[in-house]
């Protein structure tokens, strides 16, 4: 049988959208997605889940109402469930996100920067 | 409120078992792992859940009774639940791992090797 390895960056490569993240892989119900990001998102949070940042390339910030973190390459952050949050990337930032199927990008806030839920790529 | 980053290289750097995978994060009821390992593992299946390799540096072959894959920086693999599967490692290489809590490194092989479970670095 033929088992193929998932390369991240070939992924990245496929996404021309701007925080639109993509599923790569599934982990039981759980979802791995990659996102090309730059600019500011939208305050939102996930009333019933926690989110897994992870920094490819480049540099986040993600803001909370009482502070904020800043991940570079390399480096990972959980936002846990239900806290209010904006990442911001001033110049373009790759992401590979961790979270359950079916989680909108923009979670409470929605709005016309909600990207498409468990779009594979 | 402070919120730290998690360096992945920093966290790796504080462990130095071969093959014992430590603790960094929680998501919900998953936890993200780093490991090193080297040479090669034990043949084992995880009965409940998937597991998700993602290789930091190095190389991982993770082989199964009819294939193998083979996972260079940059890459990932979902090894399906109750897949039997042996990884292996020439040289050293550096993982990161993602699944459930509680999960045992041997998974249903148990034995000399299995770590300690979801033992925070």
């Amino acid at each position: 049988m033929e088992y193929r390895a998932i390369n991240l960056a070939e992924k990245l490569g496929k996404v021309s959208e701007l925080w639109s993240p993509r599923v790569i892989a599934g982990l039981n119900d759980y979802r791995f997605k990659v996102a090309r990001v730059q600019g500011e998102f939208v305050w939102h949070a996930h009333e019933d889940t926690d989110e897994a940042f992870i920094v490819l390339s480049g540099q986040l910030v993600i803001r909370f109402r009482d502070g904020e973190v800043r991940l570079s390459e390399g480096e990972m952050f959980v936002v846990p469930k239900g806290v209010e949050h904006c990442p911001v990337a001033e110049d373009e930032c790759h992401l590979l996100l961790v979270e359950p199927a079916g989680v909108v990008n923009t979670g409470d806030a929605g709005g016309e920067r909600s990207a498409p839920v468990d779009l594979w790529v």
